[in-house]
């Protein structure tokens, strides 16, 4: 379906273009951006609500700054939507985030207008800062620097870094643009959130202007001259507090706004005067995620991506099926989270502002005192499940894959370290679908694995979900003094009714699926339930292929090890990670402890970065679909083991 | 040889001694305390700067708070001497840092008073807060929490993160001590120092006064009257201002002080004072480093942990050679860079908070412009230097490898999947000796090995880390869009005369350092020089054994396995670094990959926590220093191999 620009837009093939036109013709432009947003997202989906919030000033930025040679940071990058069909992407929109496709974030091999590729929070002000400086050092002198970043990034602790750098660098052209929407994906946590409410809203200016007042109003005894005077006086108060009562300012970074982030035509002035303003410097731009489609600044949570949708009437268009569908394993885990609460009282969950990414916003709202949103803040999300741990509370630290990246160091260092029995629960491990590279879980087996007093498992199904977490908070397991992984795929799973009483799982213990003779298939997690049509493919063709579902990474299986590997000489290996480092590279430790010297194929991420893409797409490409599968079966059926 | 404690803190044994004392004898035996430190460490080293600068703090904290069940969590914990002195562990210091002694830092297995495991940075606040947070759960309402953290881990992202969070919790007992001595183990750098300064000397009450004071002026034509009421809206200004103005009243912690740090009496009343008011909150003691001993609080930097030193004249011991030494690692480092961007002025470095540590230091001083210290920021050192490389900078980013774990995400995100070629220096791989787990670069083969688009590379000598060097900052490798990892170990290398020319090795290239019959040893790094050693052992012993440095674990070197596995069915690998997934994982996977089936045991760094201690002895735990490798080459001649 061909989405037609309107009148302007149509002739604008890149921010060139857009530089020619007289700027009294920009609210027209950002008009015809907007409903090109609009028209394009509710036909194809994707994101939404943060697109909209910027119109005006991707316009605005575009349009003051020389782009590409000025360097545009989009922190996150969700936003990004209007800048990609200003930058030459339009006509091939309609692809986006579909395989082979264009992404959904910049990304600097798309285009040279995006400067940073992005996905994960808070990056933007460190890129910008590496960029000014490596500008300054090229002799590239007039070159700016720009990081656009939510009020929700802003809490990630490495823009408070970056931040912290930047102050002291007063010879470096950095512009941060503070997006503040009060919004993440859900709303804003923590109290820079209600700084920043308090400074648009000049709640404390008010207050200390009262105060003073009261003191000053004494002197109307003096009659009207002294009136005057105390008015200047509160005017340079007024000039006075907020410039120094700024956070910013305390960082040495120039504070200007707060400024309506939907005004156009007041974006484009100040930002040209910005530009002439040499140092780092902060613009605070008050904007409404949505903005400009009313159900989606009405719900902004629900509109952060809300698939396709009508965009007269606001419906979203749900898939309907005629018979019970499997569940998110994330809701599995949020539902499942409040029955085991219900009964262990000791139980908390916490999330870093991924309450309705992770379904923990099911607890958050059963009950508000044991479920934590703690802020885009991943590295505190661990650190501080550690500190509760300390105090006997078992908590389910809720974090995906691909951001348990950020909190590496805590793992290691305040947790498994110091044996504390905090239980993570890896979501959207694997790839990651659309969201592409950034986002694929590829990497939590390798980087956990290494980790010792660590437990690592995997689910196949709803059922196994529910008995891991169930497990994870038993006293002995928790008295174990091991931190307990489980990682489990973004979308749905394989159970309509999966709502099983709870069992025990035997720690390190994993399961024969299938009994056969040629050769055995391992699998861990999700993913085994491709063998299981692997399986029956090969069936078909006369190979009779055994499955075995690890369930855990670590500790192995042993005892099920020593029987595939005394029965199986073929053995293939199936992950949904990267292959360096992963689930089958600790069955090859286990054989050359033991002796055993099967031939092994693994299969799992490559190592190479896999772009974006349906799940099964990726699986297919990287060769480890059920047909995939089976295939390296067949082969290693086929073709002679090499023997030296 | 014996410390004898002074007459007071001799009879102190646990805090509930000291808190039977009156508060008259504080300052006595905060004395008492302070020479105890001097004693100890000018006798046995260690870290000695930091204690110094707390000891006041660690009397009143131990004082007014009913420690153990109040939690005290010590940032870094190099500074908490006086608190393991004063917590049972004074008679057995002397064994601090060393194998089988107590350790430098505070560790939770050690003494119940230790609450939280530390060693890296800005940790303390969300560990205290999730403390606070659990206590409250579990009903200890009256369980106080608090954090004592340095101005040089404030700038590490995760305080923020952490500050952020507890702002939001207004029914959360957390107390955050900054203690702000303008110092890391370097000078601290960055926008937050200069801040806090500012609020020491009040600059910013003085500016704004001053302002006003100009419009208020004026009234002073009213006569005395009003010269009283504008001296009442001064005192209203002040108390105002200092509440609002404040970086961390902005994060909704109330904020107290500055107060003098080395004053325990009024410690003492403020801590008190602050036990009763509930809610989270930041009390800003300023304090001296080395305080005390004159030539610490001279040169910071120097005595942060000197070694042995003579108490009364200053000076510092230092061992004497009769030949020249070989030089540590981290100096050829330091000056090769120096050597390379002379050449090669596209080149950068950067550090988080380690000139001394890393020996960046040299090229801040030869090259200012070009060299950075971030603050302690691993994450934003590794963005901003993927920024610069955007822009064609040459970017040498050293970082510890057990702190590259904070930056592991950005490592991912921001390099690899952008294939920007920064170059990581990882400076204290393997064992980092003394102190202990905290500190070990175990993981970094492990971690790092599982990214695309990544090269790593170890140096066995001097020669090679220049080699290595070279070989990164070379435009057909830079063009080559992967990061390049050079690890490296702490401490000495193996050549006296080490500054050798430069020579290009290619990537993933490895080296025959002696050929053999019997067995070969693979080794990555450093550690190869053991296997030097164990060679000559297994000569003595008629074991033939070749030896093979890979120098590359990514891309491995497939040539010379190839050669390896064709003619050796005996293989040992050795690596410094942890056993799950490290460089011996690799080997066996180029096995399967390649359908080799030789007898592989693979040594290194064992999936347990090892504790501190020299590196040998370490080393020689973990059955991998000469003699270790000697004797399982040994055990695998005499053994039987198993085959199935």
């Amino acid at each position: 379906m061909l989405i037609t620009p309107g009148k302007l837009l149509s002739q604008l093939h890149t921010p060139e273009d857009l530089r020619k036109l007289d700027s009294s013709l920009l609210p027209q432009v950002s008009q015809e951006l907007r409903q090109y947003i609009i028209d394009l997202v509710s036909v194809y989906g994707g994101h939404f609500g943060s697109s909209l919030g910027v119109v005006e000033l991707t316009v605005a930025l575009h349009y003051v700054f020389n782009t590409p040679e000025d360097q545009l940071v989009w922190d996150v990058g969700h936003q990004a939507y209007g800048h990609k069909i200003l930058t030459g992407r339009r006509d091939n929109f309609y692809t986006n985030r579909l395989y082979g496709g264009i992404s959904g974030f910049p990304k600097r091999k798309e285009s040279p207008y995006d400067s940073f590729g992005v996905g994960h929070s808070s990056t933007s002000i460190s890129a910008a800062l590496g960029m000014a400086v490596g500008a300054r050092l090229s002799g590239a002198q007039n070159q700016q620097s720009i990081a656009i970043i939510g009020d929700g990034a802003m809490t990630g602790g490495m823009a408070f870094e970056a931040m912290n750098h930047a102050g002291a660098l007063n010879n470096t052209n950095l512009l941060i643009i503070l997006n503040d929407n009060c919004m993440s994906i859900d709303p804003n946590v923590g109290a820079l959130k209600e700084y920043l409410t308090d400074i648009t809203t000049s709640h404390t200016y008010n207050r200390v202007k009262e105060e003073v007042w009261n003191l000053l109003g004494k002197m109307s005894q003096f009659g009207k001259n002294a009136r005057e005077i105390v008015s200047r006086v509160e005017d340079g108060l007024k000039a006075t507090l907020l410039r120094q009562s700024n956070l910013f300012e305390s960082l040495n970074l120039r504070y200007f706004g707060p400024i309506d982030g939907h005004d156009v035509d007041h974006l484009v002035h100040v930002l040209n005067d910005l530009k002439n303003i040499p140092g780092p410097k902060l613009l605070h731009c008050v904007t409404v995620k949505g903005k400009g489609f009313a159900p989606a600044e009405k719900d902004q949570t629900k509109w952060h991506s809300p698939g396709k949708f009508d965009k007269i009437t606001g419906e979203i268009f749900k898939k309907v099926y005629d018979q019970p569908q499997p569940p998110k394993y994330q809701d599995v885990f949020g539902n499942t989270l409040v029955e085991l609460a219900e009964q262990n009282e000791k139980i908390v969950g916490v999330t870093p502002a991924m309450p309705s990414g992770s379904s923990l916003n099911i607890m958050m709202k059963a009950m508000p005192d044991r479920a934590f949103d703690v802020g885009i803040a991943e590295q505190h999300a661990v650190t501080f499940s550690a500190g509760m741990a300390t105090q006997g509370s078992v908590v389910y630290c809720n974090i995906y894959s691909t951001f348990m990246q950020r909190a590496y160091d805590q793992v290691v260092h305040d947790v498994c370290i110091q044996e504390l029995p905090v239980i993570f629960c890896l979501d959207r491990a694997g790839f990651a679908g659309a969201d592409g590279p950034t986002h694929h879980g590829a990497y939590d087996i390798a980087y956990m694995r290494c980790i010792p007093n660590m437990v690592i498992s995997a689910p196949m199904n709803e059922q196994e979900l529910r008995n891991l977490m169930y497990t994870a908070q038993l006293t002995e397991t928790q008295e174990s003094k091991k931190a307990f992984t489980i990682r489990y795929p973004r979308g749905e799973g394989v159970m309509p009714q999966w709502k099983t009483p709870f069992e025990k799982i035997e720690i390190g213990k994993g399961r024969k699926v299938r009994a056969g003779e040629d050769v055995a298939i391992l699998t861990i997690g999700h993913i085994g339930n491709y063998a299981v049509k692997s399986c029956d493919i090969l069936e078909l063709e006369g190979i009779s292929a055994a499955h075995y579902d690890l369930r855990f990474v670590k500790p192995l299986d042993k005892a099920l090890l020593h029987e595939v590997f005394q029965q199986f000489d073929k053995v293939i290996t199936v992950e949904d990670g990267c292959l360096p480092g992963g689930m089958g590279s600790a069955v090859l430790e286990f054989m050359a402890e033991n002796g055993y010297h099967a031939q092994v194929k693994r299969l799992g991420i490559p190592d190479r970065i896999v772009e974006h893409g349906e799940q099964l797409e990726l699986h297919r490409e990287c060769g480890f679909d059920p047909e995939g599968i089976a295939r390296t079966a067949r082969e290693m059926m086929t073709a002679p083991a090499i023997a030296l």
